[in-house]
């Protein structure tokens, strides 16, 4: 008898055409921990079915309602243990509820939900279920950033200081959404993404991982949103300064329209013994200065880390791992979550996707208010 | 009934403890093409066994002999159709028969082998058999060198002047296999390596990818090997000049104990219109210059490449790849070999195997005559 | 006879301890086109004339007091026909008045002065005067810099959007001005330096250099400054969201606790056609990206730069020029103005002394407001 | 009475058109130390007295014949101490012997000599004159040049083991010396430029530089010289090997048909503790590992260096000097030596000249014999 076991997965979303499915099914292969076995790919039945037939789902675990597929996994004895949801940000709440109030673990892209009160509903939910809520934040999972927060909260960096975070992109440079685009058409559609643009998409990101990394609580910001793309309804460039407890200060800035970027997350941290700084384009260095001493390279899994970054690695340093392989180590910690091998300390989950949640609302109301601060309440 | 099918899969070695197993699994998995379903894991059969149920391999179908693997699977309806060969380069060429000889393809680490009779033995397997045979020279997998190929091959750097290729480690700078390091015994023992010890383990991977992003053909080498770590038997740090067909000059230096590096590849070629530079450690980019024109860096599917690089990529520019995806090419590649989508004119093969025998003789060869050239037969 | 002829020169301040009147020293000879000849080094008499013998300064031409030497000078058949200013900011507006009535053109430390009267006294000096003032925002002497300027002039990165401007250091990150350092003492007093800290000393010329690459004018701006060292009297950190006329977006970050920047300026400029992107530590190149094509390295003077940044340097693409250099382009371009052979179109000069004033007094105004916008008057 | 002195400097070649002599006349004013009052610019008398007049030397001072310059600068009381000389190759050493033996001290730009006649003939006038002989191996004043050498003379790397020097340059891959380009005319013309074409243009330099920061005596050197340019007479692409003292191992490549390369000499150094790795295009920093620690990055200056290249720097770290300042660093040197302030232990003389001479001779006769090893005699 075999030792190993998967936990079996469902999907919701991510039939044909979708593209942040793909990345999620990659992320849960990697390391074997899941086995895709159901889904509701498409809420259009005939690329339902399609979908699933591609991907080596039997055609009886294809649904065409995630509602059904909740209970009817729910009652099979070899049914989905967790479902990974990777629908546009309006369609996440009605499944994870579903899926929760079926005792099914839930693995949701982010952000949390395109409203307040959907945000809220899944965390009622979470409260509710004995089941897990994982939200990929997936750059938590990048090694160096795990041990970024590890040197951060031991004091590596002394008390910090300021932040500076960024998330550049370029895709919507042009109004791509009006040539068919389908990523550009729902995530520049309020409806389906949200208040937010930019600071929904990739701003979120920059904020989960600077509260991630440092450990720091945000106290208010003030943001200037604007929309450079004609007719867009949503900020397609977004200016914060943020003020956090105990003092710190740090600014993001979220850009789809920075010509000449292509995913330019970097997050950079100095505090009154040190600094960091990170790139999200070359994942696998990271630089530390101790203030007076000369930076050091730090590389993932490399020389003189003292744990850290190679406790979340498959390969030797120098031999790059990529986006992928953070997802993925997302994934295989919700696997020791749900098969209760761990606490999941380190995953982000419905109190990061509500802190995303007021970061979206609070970035929109202050620059509504001409930038005023708007403060955590 | 689903379109989805795996290729079955075994492996012999890459039992508990071993290295390259693993990334051999990991790369077979990540676009979903194989499923590991049998497999030799150890000549230890204890080993073999818990190996086999840690990784989900059915207890009937874990085997301690890779002969007996060859027989009984190619005698099952639902036998693999491929085995993945990771063990040490003296044990390469027993199994490589054996499955190809059962008319099961072969995908076997590199090198070929740790004697030239023995690669012998295997191209003449490979020659009388049906089954495929690929070799993971995986550096050639990585998508931006594939786009060197493919720009080098349309002439956007014209004629190909020098090669200066380079791979450099620090991993043997210290005498670490005498300390029990695994990886580091075999690789310095040459009953088990070969006659090679860096030129074999790294300098053939260097070689490799020079050729098949060049397609120049080498006509001659001068090499001065050398080994610094005390009563070490085979080099761990090799100058290399090479001489090509049609008067193109290139250098390959190869060391395990160059302190400091990680896994050093780099690759730049210059012709006579333009030239390229590429490092393994960010392998998202590759600077390109057109002789008189500023230095372009092309990103792995980014922009303006005009297709290439974008053909074996994942997910979109900026969001880094790594090792494991360039590893995953070749075997998805390969996927496509074994079920007759493509004519696998990419892969790595006998050829190339051959080509990296020769490379490690006439280096050995040459440094044992002071460095006087050899001449490809 | 001799076609060549140098501009007579005097310096005030930069005596022994001083640290940019060395610099400023240095930017004036390289191109050999100045000649030290008199100096008011020091307004300790023994400390100036020590200074001026170790300069070669003949001694009856070493002032204790700049009035007498502007006085003394503009008697002179062979008197300076230019003075440099490199006095603490608040020690600007005397002697630079002072000069500028006696008909002596004046090349002067930034800021302009320690506060708007000071500041506006010497804007009416320069407007009664025929004598030239020149303000050493040195960074825009860097030909790349100017290439970029040039750049953006001919419309390469099409309308203008966002903004991105830091200067990061953190020589201030200890409390250095209680052990003596004298550039801290008095960078950190109000009195010497004016009301600003790092936006005055290292914000000032963020600001000026992205109004002078950009050709943008500023409309507004919101800031929040801070002061992390203990008892510090000015802002070491600076955060601040700028709006543009037609617009375009920005932000400013500038600090002397960032620990491990050492002097960390960057400028980053996206427009709906194209981006550009330099940092100061290695000036000699730049990238641009138009949108949709491969990102490119330009080099100062390199291949494919169309004119522009090869004119303002020494040595071929490769052979590194720095801040010395950068700094001898405003001296040279000095010279050209006041001996007549050119207009000083790149020179900052008075106008860019005054927009420096003004971001001083408005980061402090807004940052006083909580963050409030204060539009340009 | 002023404590402020220059040394008299001469120069001979440098007129209109030539570009090494304007280097050197920048590099010879930056610290102030040198004072340009003589020059035998050009062998045409017209243009000699036009430069001349440019650069403010007066007219009784220049001179059309360099022989003459010696006697009459010789028997001035305020003749120049030093001359410059930067003609090409095969003019150095009529004037240098010259100029020794007037027992005027003599900075020469490199290689020595067109010939090893013409080095002999130089050697032997230095041995018998008072007067003091400077090479200009320039790049041997990069402050983290002589940091490295200082780091390696104290055992920071522990024994050296391999060292890859590499000087790529593209400014040949065409035949520009056919098309009126003075500088390409007398470098590929064995008559003016010697027996070497890259390996004694830039090869020199990377071989001068490597013997400089490491100390290891060559042993030997097995080379393979090419010639790209179609009909040139010279190599322009060089690829060596090289055997130490000691045991320690070495690569040279020198190429000026490298396309993209403007000046890349790179510099790399692996001992048994440690290596460093630096490239001449961002000199300003370099990086040191310790086997089994962290990379650095030590920048010029800056942070935990313990002395050293803070001894030869004008501006703080993250104010980039670049060329012209390192070339200074040799002149102001030469003129503590001609002062009699130090000894000029940094500085190149007549020694390193012969070993490039040897270097260059070297490699041409072992390219002849196939690159057969070529012992130092």
């Amino acid at each position: 008898m075999s030792s190993h076991s998967r936990v079996r997965l469902g999907m919701v979303g991510g039939g044909q055409g979708a593209f942040i499915g793909a990345v999620h099914r990659i992320a849960s292969r990697i390391d074997d921990r899941f086995e895709l076995v159901a889904g509701a790919l498409s809420s259009d039945a005939a690329r339902a079915a399609a979908s699933a037939a591609e991907l080596g789902i039997a055609a009886d675990r294809s649904y065409a309602d995630y509602a059904e597929m909740a209970r009817a996994e729910a009652a099979r004895p070899d049914g989905i243990r967790a479902v990974a949801i990777v629908t546009p940000n309006h369609m996440h709440a009605g499944p994870a509820i579903a899926f929760l109030e079926a005792g099914i673990s839930v693995i949701c892209d982010k952000p949390l939900a395109a409203t307040a009160e959907q945000a809220e509903k899944i965390a009622a939910a979470v409260a509710a279920s004995d089941a897990h809520f994982v939200l990929t934040h997936n750059y938590t999972g990048y090694p160096l950033m795990r041990q970024a927060r590890a040197m951060i909260a031991r004091g590596d960096l002394g008390t910090i200081r300021v932040v500076q975070a960024e998330y550049a992109q370029d895709w919507l440079a042009g109004n791509v959404e009006t040539t068919g685009n389908k990523q550009a058409v729902w995530r520049t559609d309020p409806k389906q993404a949200g208040a937010g643009g930019s600071i929904g998409d990739i701003g979120t990101h920059a904020f989960n991982l600077l509260s991630f990394v440092t450990g720091l609580e945000t106290e208010a910001l003030a943001a200037d949103l604007h929309m450079f793309g004609e007719g867009r309804q949503v900020d397609d460039n977004a200016h914060i300064m943020l003020r956090f407890a105990g003092g710190a200060k740090g600014m993001v800035w979220a850009s789809q329209v920075a010509s000449g970027c292509e995913n330019g997350l970097r997050l950079r941290i100095y505090g009154d013994k040190g600094g960091i700084e990170w790139g999200q384009e070359n994942p696998n260095q990271m630089t530390f200065a101790k203030l007076g001493e000369p930076k050091q390279i730090l590389t993932r899994g490399g020389a003189g880390l003292g744990g850290g970054a190679g406790d979340w690695t498959r390969i030797p340093p120098g031999h790059p791992e990529g986006y992928l392989e953070g997802f993925a180590n997302i994934y295989s910690d919700a696997a020791d979550l749900i098969e209760g091998k761990s606490d999941g300390a380190l995953l982000p989950g419905i109190e990061a996707g509500l802190d995303g949640m007021w970061f979206i609302g609070a970035c929109v109301e202050s620059s509504k208010a001409d930038g005023a601060w708007v403060k955590r309440g």
